[in-house]
């Protein structure tokens, strides 16, 4: 049997998920993330509607993927005037894409109330958009928006709609369940008598309203699909698209199709935690297969039950998606993640690197608020430490910063810096737009005789989060800081009740990291 | 057609969940609410097992109970002596419950393996302990725990252990999906094979691991199930139980399945919420049905469209789970995003509101840095600013934050704040844990007097990013900030390239919002 495409579109319909948004930055480092796990298209969003998208698609252009096709959003050309003279299809075209995805009408409904046009003009313009998009030598592929409202409304409509759309000339034709309120049984039906009407390769585009979303789309895999439209997580507008995670999971470890190249699936929780820090959204630990609650033991008997039968409390073997068994009661061992990063970071495992005591560093710092999932720079520091040739790049004496408002004056920030590098003393001061920046530009006016490359580092992003808020104003504050110089990315980490200490810390790991790579 | 039985087991197998606990207290408070949305059974918890259980059925017995009746859970007695024997049957009897739900071995490698027992002694362990509870006065629900694993390996055994339980005259016999591994069509075939081999009422509870414990219930009553056990909002051990509010929403809006007394289901979304709250566990914004953003629409396509047409993007009305449709604001608005935001928070739209002119500033706010869709609270305080009645609470002149990190001495903050509020100037200090900790304490100090209801108001979450991290150290940083009171949570934005002048702006609409609302 054939891989099943799994179409990705946590770039755009996850991003109209209330309080989930990626910049331009972000698009591209989730984008070759999929890349990396093997998914065959990534929809990277909707380059009419606005500039970020616009950027991501340029930046795209001159990357190279292993495995994914970058598509490009659009809607079907207005009813006046044809493709030719459409600003959005215009745009799509200006994407440069492999692939474009052209969504279009089903519901009658929708045509005449919402669109405002007759059901024969909606016909013609999915077959000239489409048809337009082919002749300018792309790949099309067809949503068929409120495919399965409109199927009940007009099965006879709804069936015309995607025959107009493969006389275009797309290659795949996607039912869609854009209001999410579709039963699996309504759709198992509805896409038997859809495939007795038209026979062409077909995808399923699902909403989790009815919390349908996943099995509505393995139904469909079931009745023939090619194609699985979801996003990371199950993100997307009001309760979420499709949850790729389950979806994919399911398809290969229960259903015995493929989806992904060997080796994908054990990537899922390490792609699906990724996400999460990258949007900085706060994870949920509860989703199936990838959250980290998914194979975590708190009750006493089903511990003493796993103990005796691995199989006897959970549906598969956690490594299978790349996640664990976790014991709520007792620490797991983790030794071999330790090594594996020191490996990663070129530092050798030998009697001098302590494995047991970063690790318990590690697990102890995670109790206290830190993340290290998506700050290996930190990581690579705590190993870096250990090295018995290991200095200091600096030793901290004092820091001061303020920030002032005065009537008349305005707002602002400056910071003071103490430090010791070698047997000298470095007291600088310095102003910045914001406390954090002003305490990062005091520390570089202190290190950068020392160190003159460090005026190549910047500040690529800066994320806050307060964890437990219940505890009000004594949360914890976990800041993560990805730094960037001419050729590469990192990431760092710092937690503390005060934003300005987690900063630091952030910053500190930053600037050893950033020292210890680039010469 | 009967109702169908509805079994919660939030305050039991849903405190399983990782992250999630209730005090005796609570689930007092969580059970009545669930007795006035109209459940047939509440299973408070495992009296054997800890002192909160039996502290909750004591308690229990002197309520009055309009619809539900209140369940204790056990598991059968030790094969070694009968039930009189058992202390675990006999917690059960001593809490005093009219009903009694008795878990057993279904799966002959649990039997084997777990329970070292022989196939034999589990079966008569399942009727004796079954028989000693209907004895004893009580009605006996068996849940047939992992019926769907057992049933694979061994269907004639797994058969044999419920009619054990029919034969000790439990009334329902419940099927199990213990691990969450099965899929819809193979629970359905399973229960089909089931029914063919023995006459009885069956109940149904699943587990989330697949993505398919909704489902996998409402299928299990298409094939007849008379009883549906679940939870609230579907926590439960690793990735959850079956959730109750999707489950009641689909039976009774899209199957034609009562399950609820009149009324009941729309006062499903405040249920939701209220447990969440009482457990003080962040709410699922993305939940189906009861889920803040279920009936959120950000997309100004998409809000324009139903303006036309409610029926164009949602699946039920809203209103019917007692949720509301929301309209989210953000760059992608319009006009009618805008006047329904006025309508909501009760700011006539008249020719004092120049929405033309709101709408300009959150789009040029937004593309400063600003970020409304999940800032209500500071639209509204948009709106309300142009009201001609509109007086501020409190006019800042100047404030100072201070961040210092001495050698010997570890860090401290402190802030200061001077603001009139009517004729009067106010100059406080304060020091905090961070320093918007402590500019919010400062400026507490300085309202308070006049205003005394902001003591009741609490940071609940603080949240922060740097926006197009490209830019550098010239980035804006926004600062979502969300505040509570006992009644109410409301969100607030601030934006600008320094992080206190962004915290000071939300702080500002959090309490000017919170005062114009909170008297």
């Amino acid at each position: 049997m054939s891989l099943i495409q799994i179409y990705d579109t946590t770039l755009r319909d996850g991003t109209q998920s209330e309080g989930f948004t990626l910049s331009a930055h972000d698009k591209l480092r989730v984008a070759r993330r999929l890349d990396e796990l093997g998914i065959a298209f990534i929809e990277g969003g909707w380059p009419g509607s606005n500039p970020k998208d616009a950027e991501f698609f340029e930046r795209a252009r001159e990357m190279e993927w292993k495995t994914a096709l970058i598509t490009a959003f659009g809607s079907t050309c207005r009813v006046k005037g044809g493709p030719e003279d459409d600003a959005n299809i215009q745009a799509l075209l200006n994407a440069h894409t492999p692939v474009c995805t052209l969504f279009g009408k089903t519901w009658n409904l929708h045509v005449t109330e919402v669109l405002l046009t007759t059901l024969d003009d909606n016909l013609r313009i999915i077959e000239q958009s489409i048809a337009y998009l082919r002749a300018a030598g792309r790949r099309v592929i067809y949503d068929a928006e409120h495919f399965f409202d409109g199927f009940k409304a007009d099965p006879v409509y709804a069936v015309e709609t995607l025959k107009a759309a493969v006389r275009g000339g797309a290659e795949t034709v996607v039912l869609c369940d854009t209001n999410g309120g579709t039963l699996p049984w309504e759709a198992e039906s509805i896409i038997r008598e859809m495939k007795a009407a038209i026979q062409h390769p077909f995808g399923i585009h699902t909403h989790n309203d009815s919390e349908c979303a996943a099995i509505n789309a393995l139904i469909a895999v079931r009745e023939g699909a090619t194609q699985v439209q979801g996003t990371i997580n199950g993100v997307g507008e009001r309760c979420g698209n499709a949850n790729l995670c389950s979806i994919m999971a399911n398809l290969e470890l229960k259903m015995g199709r493929r989806c992904l190249p060997d080796g994908g699936l054990e990537k899922l929780s390490e792609l699906s935690h990724f996400v999460d820090e990258v949007a900085n959204v706060t994870p949920n630990d509860h989703l199936p297969y990838v959250g980290k609650s998914a194979f975590a033991h708190k009750g006493g008997v089903h511990v003493a039950a796993m103990r005796r039968c691995e199989q006897s409390y959970q549906h598969v073997a956690p490594e299978q998606v790349g996640n664990k068994m976790r014991v709520v009661v007792s620490a797991l061992s983790g030794r071999a993640n330790i090594i594996s990063k020191a490996e990663e970071h070129g530092v050798a495992v030998g009697s001098a690197v302590d494995v047991a005591g970063v690790l318990k560093d590690v697990k102890e710092l995670e109790a206290r608020g830190f993340s290290f999932e998506a700050a290996e720079a930190s990581v690579a520091m705590m190993l870096k430490r250990q090295q018995p040739d290991y200095k200091p790049v600096f030793e901290l004496i004092d820091f001061l910063v303020n920030v002032e408002h005065r009537q008349g004056r305005g707002i602002f920030a400056e910071a003071m810096v103490k430090v010791k590098v070698g047997d000298e003393v470095l007291h600088t001061a310095a102003e910045g737009n914001g406390p954090v920046n002003a305490l990062d530009l005091a520390l570089r006016k202190a290190l950068i005789g020392h160190y003159p490359q460090i005026s190549a580092f910047n500040l690529a992003d800066y994320k806050v989060r307060i964890l437990d808020g219940q505890n009000g104003t004594d949360a914890i504050t976990r800041v993560l800081i990805d730094t960037r110089n001419t050729t590469r990315l990192w990431s760092t980490v710092g937690a503390s009740a005060n934003i300005i200490e987690a900063s630091w810390q952030a910053l500190v790991d930053a600037v050893e990291y950033g020292l210890s790579v680039a010469h």
